[in-house]
């Protein structure tokens, strides 16, 4: 991803290795601070994705491949790595499906080369999301979308984000709603500031005002998933469930973009995803600045449920994909139970 | 309503006359201060309506009588009285129906007179519409609200909010889901609190969060309105469409709660209602603290339309009235265009 920093225009990624150090841009701190987390063991890596110093389905994976890569690397036992690093958020399935793929994978490849690889895999899945996705989206389209599913979640590119920037490269003009996605303003924090460093004309919304644009003014929604079940109903940030709803009640298309690393064989639909519920304080205070009192009960849920009958289709790395295709697909790239 | 103050119980309202001087809670400064504006002139109630040092149409109204009683009190022009307090707010139809009410009434009563009867009114209405709308409130229930139209928003009792007061006191047993109603926190802020002051068990959850507890626990959907065309269609915080819209979705009785002042009967359906844009500042920071840069763009508006097909009904002072009965039930209350 391009961006600004000084002044002057970049190009860097969510995470990267040098050596035996997995540096990680500290995205609590953006967009007015750009900081970088450094950690050198699985310890480190685990605590990055628990503070969510790296977010996002896919960029949590690939956290996790190194994660595991220095397990191997530091000689502590894998199965520890293992559990400590699923351990850290409940609701990503590229979680475990990075630290199976490397439990698989590293004994042949080496654990540096093949936490390199998966992520390596993951950033070129993302390009095709793009490529794919860019065939949706028409010249002059106004696309909503919801939460960060950027270069920031995915290490680069991005999976929602990923066919706004190769439709904007192809020179198509297009606006994006940025929904501001409290509690955690993953929206207004970091899709904004994506969006910035690539020159895409682009909008913060509060996440209320996402229906009255969807009744007016929006072609198409374009989100990420953080877990997709067999017939297609997927785990997203909160609010995606209400995006949803109203899309399909305004005709306008929805689709969900992510690689098939986030999609569970294991399970049937998702009723049985769990929920993760993050502190209160995310909502009771913002920058240090506490907005209501500690005696106010808060329920913070942090994702939803989105049923696969809103989905118009998910964009992967293989095309666009019914939910009703989604078994045959996971077949197909040998994706098992 | 009731509050507590430094550890008592005391009684207030949302803003009350001494003499010639009007008393407002500041509602920009609650839940940690509290804090009484005093306007002695029209032009002070004026900025307390723009400001939204007081907010909530049927508070507004009231405000606004008050503003317009002043006038007559000071020897203002009551022609450019009337068109300065009008400007403040385009969206609550209750001001320009304050405004109207006193050029009709101030002669006849006394300029403070005609003031303090309106607000009365606008009182003992609130109060009918808690114990119509608390019929509709079983014990158990759990129910959703957005902003605030509680006794804040109208000077006592509230009008979402009054159904729940009146449920309680009849000792029901309820739970208020609080939307926190960004990008003025009017929910987490000023509902949280009303309901606390009431002892009334509640909750504030993250306006994405709505739609996730509508599909799981949501009983029965309580609102406000700003402006309430003659078809049903009604604006109201921005947000508002998308909860009626996912209530429906879910088979979830939706109410909005109004007394007749708000009804315009001007205007045939929601398509002409002016929608308010405020300042991007409430987006870009929260409690005082910056989130996101100014060269971000922002689109802000604060209001939405719900189509009426959305709403069960509306509880008013006269009764629980369909959509399709609101000509009829303006006749009768002798409102005409």
């Amino acid at each position: 991803m391009h961006i600004i920093i000084n002044g002057r225009r970049e190009e860097v990624r969510a995470l990267w290795r040098e050596g035996r150090r997995i540096n990680f841009i500290d995205q609590r701190k953006l967009p007015f601070s750009f900081e970088i987390y450094i950690a050198s063991d699985t310890e480190g890596v685990a605590s990055a994705i628990r503070e969510m110093i790296v977010r996002g389905a896919p960029a949590i994976g690939c956290a996790a491949a190194f994660g595991m890569a220095l397990a191997w690397e530091n000689g502590m036992n894998i199965d520890k790595a293992a559990e400590l690093l699923k351990s850290t958020r409940p609701t990503a399935f590229d979680l475990s499906y990075a630290v199976q793929w490397m439990i698989e994978m590293a004994p042949g490849l080496g654990a540096m080369e093949a936490a390199e690889r998966y992520t390596e895999e993951i950033v070129q899945k993302c390009r095709r999301i793009g490529e794919f996705g860019a065939s949706l989206i028409k010249d002059g389209d106004r696309i909503l979308t919801h939460c960060n599913a950027g270069a920031l979640a995915t290490v680069d590119y991005g999976t929602a984000l990923s066919p706004m920037r190769v439709a904007f490269e192809q020179g198509k003009d297009i606006f994006v709603y940025v929904d501001e996605t409290r509690p955690w303003l993953q929206g207004s924090r970091l899709t904004a500031w994506e969006l910035s460093g690539e020159g895409i004309p682009h909008a913060v919304i509060a996440d209320n005002a996402a229906g009255h644009f969807l009744k007016r003014d929006v072609d198409l929604v374009i989100v990420g998933a953080d877990r997709i079940a067999l017939n297609g109903d997927f785990a997203n940030k909160i609010g995606t469930y209400e995006k949803a709803v109203v899309a399909k009640e305004n005709g306008v298309p929805f689709y969900t973009a992510a690689p098939l690393s986030t999609f569970d064989p294991s399970i049937a639909s998702g009723d049985t995803i769990r929920i993760e519920e993050r502190s209160s304080e995310e909502l009771r205070s913002l920058g240090g600045t506490r907005v209501f009192p500690e005696t106010e009960e808060v329920l913070n849920p942090v994702f939803d449920v989105t049923p696969f009958g809103y989905v118009t289709g998910f964009i992967t790395e293989t095309g666009i994909v019914k939910p009703t295709s989604i078994p045959d697909t996971l077949k197909r790239a040998g994706i098992r139970r």
